[in-house]
């Protein structure tokens, strides 16, 4: 007998040779229904593999990453078999599980594969599935695995095996097939219900482009019809919110070669959207007490040699900017808190001065290989909403609820309803790790727990996974398509203030180092646009709206009527346009939609007559006519609706 | 007979050999009295200099620049025969005039003179210019020029004479005192009535530290004691004034050894009057049609080369940007104009969207000698209040005009009411110096010249001045201390958007070539808040100061009170802080007085029972009690009252 622990603590007591699946079925049936995969004393397991001693097991279902990763490895071995019977003499290289299904890298061996036969590979896909074949692990040795690569001539296969150890290789096989693997599979074919094969495109041999090309081919698969519907669903809305695609649409941002790549240019209207951000952001923290402060883009490399970013950022970065005849040398600024803790420097302080808060919306410059940019997403040259706060370790519990409070009120204002915190501390068994006194550490770390405890949050901690300088909270949101995002962050920092040597007068008259926290609630300006445009569709929150009511003429003839109505909503802060075109007016109205206009106002010979408008909300259809007047009350009332004060 | 033209065009019969002091007497003894310089076809002669041929006279006076010079030249000559006589022995050097006064570098031979010795000197100079010493200018043979100073032993002016041309060698005789000089005098020492000598400084001979220390002693003279009382006192003004000293004391910016010279850090206070000059120009620019943009702060080196601007800055400013792996250069960008270039690239125009108009405030980076830098007038980093408007050539008649309008309106709003415009043209006779075709510039400077006209503006129009890419318009003000800045700038440019090759497609459905229009009413803002920091020693317009009102408190007890009248200003927008300091109220009005705060409320027992305020004005006093409510109204109609709307 051996003792299976399970995740909940319970211990089962099971003859050796037990499966997995043999203690799912013992549980449940309906357990035993989704198991999929499993992992025993942390290691990756078959649900069929006997368990031969003491150890915790766990279970994996679909709504696991690890049954996920299970089923889209598994479903990749079937594509494999489907291949080799439909394109003989074709050879395998690698065939993992990705983030979202899986690939196989293949040389067709004179074969040629092209997006239309896709469907045909799915169905002997599906046909194999519904066989139910099961996956069955053995050991093999490295002669052994050698041969049967060489009797196929595949090359790859052996290059791999050659630089395995002899002893620790597997194969898996089911059917007909077989591959060498290294395990975690699904118990057999026949969970695979719907397969999409996605995509085709080319790859080298170990990813070097000197190595012969091959064909990789991206597919998907899920347990029920409905999930694959649904996958391709969102994929399609994801499509549609790109926010590349969308960017481009709304005129709010471009890319320019000659300027470079990963440097966005923001075009009027995403300029506008930005600066309605940055002034909701600046509202709400000069309430909560911050200052606006302004540093140059450049400082001096020993600026970054006494902070340690040179360090960390210096080789992989930007390089050093040089001078004529002068021994100078400057550095684009990868971060503000140099800046800033040169600022705090100006002057001596008091306790009593503290916090101190300094905030910037500073634009930092960070190389980023070309291959690794993303429209608004990952770029080399970002608008950080910042800020320092220069507190006595006394006010870093307070000041930590503060700013805790802030972000939740700009994700609250911005409709990100849907998020999770990490917190991340030291390792306790590495303190060497760590800069700054173990004491504070400590102290700082119990602030962040139950400041995010007081705050009632979704929290996970990371042991380890502090910065080097300081525990951290960070912010991921779900977005409307379910994805998740980092936003906002907020650390505690012990060495700047001592790289710096930043110093206050206590009450008991002696320096003392402040404490600092890093914060942003956005994150930055740009990857906070993409985010929100990807979760909105483009459909911002109407006060942010870079146009919020197009006034739609139904013939050249109402345009000094509709330039009326016009300065009437101007008037009253309301962001309009007028749509005076020789146009019809479906064709306006459809325009107007595709801009994503929250409201359309038809004008004609009535509304003229009556001093009204026609409304016609986005999305929503027509609301019917309204005096001018009340149309305007009525759009700004639900401006004021959702934008919400931020009280502290 | 000789005929002498008058800048009048007048033409005068004179004898050969009459002097310029001979025509000033026959045009009026009032001018004779004044004349102390002249010009004659262009060469600067002596009032005594006999005119022997046909030719155009120009008398100087104090008035005029040249007069000045010839004043302070001659100064230095008293100066040097006052040293010579006082100081046996010293070895005279070079003295010539600078923009304010004169100096003279000596080689004092063992001599010792410090700032004690300089009244002393002034006397003798004083006693010198009484005894009416006329300046007479003779020739001398290299050979004899050198005899004279070898004998001396004085072999700065031996090497100054070995590096001249036989024939072309002149001194100057007054009294017992002879120098090497090329001319330019007064007619007798008797005019110089008042003499200052400022400082001593140290001056190595020709610049180079490799040489001779010599001693250079800065002074300045008037024709009247009273003019040199009033320069004092301007001094002393303008060092009150230094904007570097009032930045500092206002807390309104600092600078960082490292962060680096010439790299400002805008400390809380600057930074929001910095956004309150922002906002007041960005709601004109609104209201004027432009639209704001952001871009990055760095470009491909390739940008740069196509605008042109690589080859105009590349070697002498901040040198490129390397990054890790990868083939690409950046630089920090000296202007904006190229990324607008682009943006507007980014989408297909045509006629009937123009003129577009994108501002930016855009901080631009530009390398100067550290020994160039000063305060927020030189920097190495700046940002410049910018616009680029893009328009057909039709087009730009009306939108310079405009440009003009917004400019007066920001001048105006800012108190600078003393300004005179510079209209750059081309040089016509140089047409290869300039690109476009010639037919618009044509255009474009009779477009400049009637806008300037139409709208009144005192202006002098230089030829050869013009950009080679375009002419323009600059603006220099005068400030409260009567020195003149430059300041805003409007240009035409045809180059840009030929490099960039930028079209839109006219009625003629065909693509044509827009021009550009670069414009900054401010100039930059660093440069702005300097000028206007001196120009009103920090007593910037009420709407613009970083603090309205200081909230006195008697005593500690009256604090709620205090924070309740705080409270309510802050409701009205009013920027207002709270003095609750345990200090006599005496020192507190002095701090508040020096910190240039506009309004002083006084709080005590008696204003809390009635619900009022005690009212001080700056540098004005005393304005009587009232209640906070009436104080809220009296401050909030002077903001009014000193930002006006700008009207298009």
């Amino acid at each position: 007998m051996i003792g299976i622990t399970l995740p909940d603590g319970s211990v089962k007591q099971v003859k050796a040779g037990t499966t997995p699946m043999d203690v799912a079925t013992s549980i449940s049936e309906g357990l035993a229904r989704n198991v999929i995969s499993a992992s025993f004393n942390g290691e990756k397991v078959e649900a069929s593999t006997p368990l031969t001693q003491d150890g915790s097991l766990v279970l994996y279902t679909w709504r696991d990453d690890e049954g996920k990763q299970a089923f889209w490895h598994s479903s990749s071995h079937i594509m494999a078999q489907a291949l080799e019977e439909m394109y003989p003499g074709i050879k395998l290289t690698i065939g993992p599980a990705i983030e979202n299904g899986f690939y196989y890298d293949v040389d067709l061996n004179g074969h040629n594969i092209s997006e239309k036969d896709l469907p045909a590979i799915e169905n002997k896909m599906l046909e194999i599935a519904r066989e139910k074949h099961e996956f069955k692990m053995r050991s093999a040795s490295k002669k052994e695995a050698l041969d049967f690569y060489q009797k196929q001539g595949n090359q790859y296969k052996v290059e791999l095996i050659e630089n395995l150890e002899d002893g620790t290789i597997t194969f898996c096989d089911h059917d007909t097939f077989t591959d060498l693997c290294r395990g975690g599979h699904i118990p057999n074919t026949g969970i695979v219900k719907a397969v999409k094969l996605m995509s085709i495109a080319g790859a080298y041999w170990r990813g070097d482009e000197n190595n012969t090309q091959l064909t990789r081919i991206y597919g998907i698969s899920f347990p029920k019809q409905k999930d694959l519907k649904e996958y391709l669903e969102l994929l399609e809305e994801a499509k549609k919110r790109d926010h590349r695609k969308l960017g481009k649409e709304l005129e709010l941002f471009t890319f320019s070669q000659k300027v470079g790549q990963g440097l966005p240019l923001w075009l009027p209207k995403g300029a506008a959207l930005r600066e309605r951000l940055e002034n909701f952001l600046k509202k709400a923290q000069k309430k909560a007490g911050y200052e606006m402060v302004v540093s140059p883009h450049i400082g001096q490399k020993e600026l970054y040699v006494t902070s340690g970013h040179y360090e960390k950022y210096g080789a992989d970065s930007f390089q050093p900017i040089k001078t004529p005849n002068e021994d100078e040398e400057f550095l684009l600024k990868p971060m503000n808190c140099p800046h800033h803790c040169e600022m705090y420097k100006s002057k001596p302080w008091s306790y009593k001065d503290l916090p101190k808060r300094f905030a910037e919306f500073g634009t930092v410059y960070r190389y980023e290989q070309s291959g690794e940019l993303h429209g608004l997403t990952r770029v080399r040259g970002f608008t950080q909403d910042d800020a320092h706060i220069f507190c006595t370790p006394d006010q870093l519990d307070e000041e930590f609820k503060k700013v805790i409070d802030l972000v939740l009120y700009v994700f609250g204002s911005l409709g990100f309803e849907d998020f999770v915190t990490q917190v991340s501390l030291r390792d306790p068994d590495n303190p060497e790790k760590y800069i700054g006194d173990p004491e504070l550490w400590e102290k700082a770390e119990q602030a962040i727990v139950s400041a995010v405890q007081d705050k009632g949050l979704d929290y996970v901690m990371e042991t380890g996974e502090a910065a080097f300088y300081g525990p951290k909270l960070d912010f991921m949101v779900r977005d409307a398509l379910g994805r998740s995002w980092q936003l906002g962050t907020i650390q505690v920092d012990y060495t700047l203030p001592e790289r710096f040597e930043l110093t206050y007068k206590g009450s008991d008259n002696e320096l003392h180092r402040p404490v600092m926290i890093h914060r942003a609630p956005f994150g930055s300006m740009e990857r906070f646009v993409a985010i929100l445009l990807e979760h909105t569709g483009g459909n911002f929150p109407l006060w942010l709206m870079p146009e919020q009511v197009s006034i739609l003429s139904l013939s050249e003839k109402y345009e000094k009527y509709a330039q009326k109505v016009l300065n009437l909503l101007e008037n009253n802060e309301i962001r309009a346009l007028v749509d005076n075109r020789n146009e019809t007016i479906g064709k306006k109205i459809r325009e107007a939609e595709m801009n994503k206009i929250p409201y359309m106002l038809i004008v004609g010979e009535q509304e003229e007559k009556d001093g009204t408008v026609s409304v016609r909300k986005h999305s929503e259809g027509d609301l019917g006519t309204m005096s001018v007047e009340k149309f305007s009350e009525l759009i700004s009332s639900e401006i004021e609706k959702n934008s919400v004060e931020f009280n502290v």
